[in-house]
């Protein structure tokens, strides 16, 4: 997030037809899954998720304009069609979907926001949680990945709070069972060739098996 | 656990005032608060925590006789009146104590049983939960470490099944708030020597709030 404000980015931003300037009712010409990662940065994730997997549809969205042209520079060369961006704040996300419509929601390497009193700003406070049962189908789900120690151990806490159902869980990702199809992201990168552990959570709101 | 089998360990066991022989209605001549650690090993722990808490009662359960009489030396030396060993099986705990009567119960680096058909043998399955939420008080607390990965991640996502709450959560105990006040029992003291992060997790089945 270190960049220099580019004043020109929003300009870049509007005139390109991989950004979503508008709500509408449908993103793409098709009827595949839609998942979206709240907080793209520079956009290696996303781009690696729609490369990997054509038959679902990507939406990026990031809050940093300057941040996310990184990202489009990136998209414009890959040339896929199973991929948008979207420059807006993630609590501004029913205004651009309808409930219930998001197959997965993607928060990777979120801000920690480390202070007591910015715990409500981090992505996985509750508010955000009903925010994104609101965006996911009944079946769809929520993937984490961090590697700040606090951040997930609120995460956890905080999904257990609310009655989210645990689908999948590593200390360990890179070491885990489910290291092979990882995608990373430019933070995931960084840290993990730091020697350091990346943390991974999947969720859903299928609370009723009980 | 790799120690000799020792021939006389009943013996030594079932002469010393130290260890429970008997189901009875009271361990001890008072109504401190009762908390157990099943799995004691060596004893370092419930030793540590005694000497820590005068004001707690602490019962180790640990099913190897050859183990236990370790710990027995050093009760016998540490002369504390809080203590009390039970050579047992966790699976028989309400053999020997009442629903409800217990404050805390602490499983520490418990054998983390790697093959699959042996899940149901960690002292984090459901069916060891259920037991636990009979033994504790309503508002008692179920307080677990260990170093391994998978047995971490699998009994969070037991724990989250089970519908149990979240009280504390540490993916780097001794690196945490929580380090400070943190007995440490025999394994803690190698792995953590070795580098490993140690995890922890604090619970109760306290669902009723939401």
């Amino acid at each position: 997030m270190r960049l220099r404000n580019n004043p020109n980015a929003e300009k870049i931003l509007s005139s390109s037809e991989y950004v979503i300037m508008d709500a509408k009712d449908k993103y793409f010409n098709n009827d595949k899954p839609v998942h979206i990662e709240i907080g793209m940065g520079k956009g290696d994730f996303i781009i690696g998720m729609a490369r990997q997997n054509p038959d679902i549809n990507f939406i990026g969205v990031e809050k940093f304009a300057t941040v996310m042209i990184k990202g489009l520079e990136k998209l414009e060369e890959a040339k896929l069609d199973n991929v948008l961006f979207l420059e807006e704040d993630a609590t501004n996300l029913l205004d651009y979907f309808k409930p219930h419509t998001i197959g997965c929601i993607y928060v990777n390497f979120s801000d920690p926001w480390p202070k007591k009193r910015h715990y409500k700003r981090r992505l996985t406070y509750k508010t955000f949680l009903s925010l994104y049962e609101q965006l996911l189908v009944s079946d769809g789900v929520l993937k984490q990945k961090t590697d700040n120690v606090s951040l997930f151990e609120s995460s956890l806490m905080s999904y257990n709070e609310y009655g989210m159902k645990f689908e999948k869980l590593s200390v360990d990702l890179h070491k885990s069972e489910y290291a092979d199809n990882n995608v990373m992201s430019e933070y995931e990168k960084k840290f993990s060739g730091l020697g350091q552990p990346i943390f991974m959570a999947e969720l859903s709101f299928n609370k009723g098996e009980k």
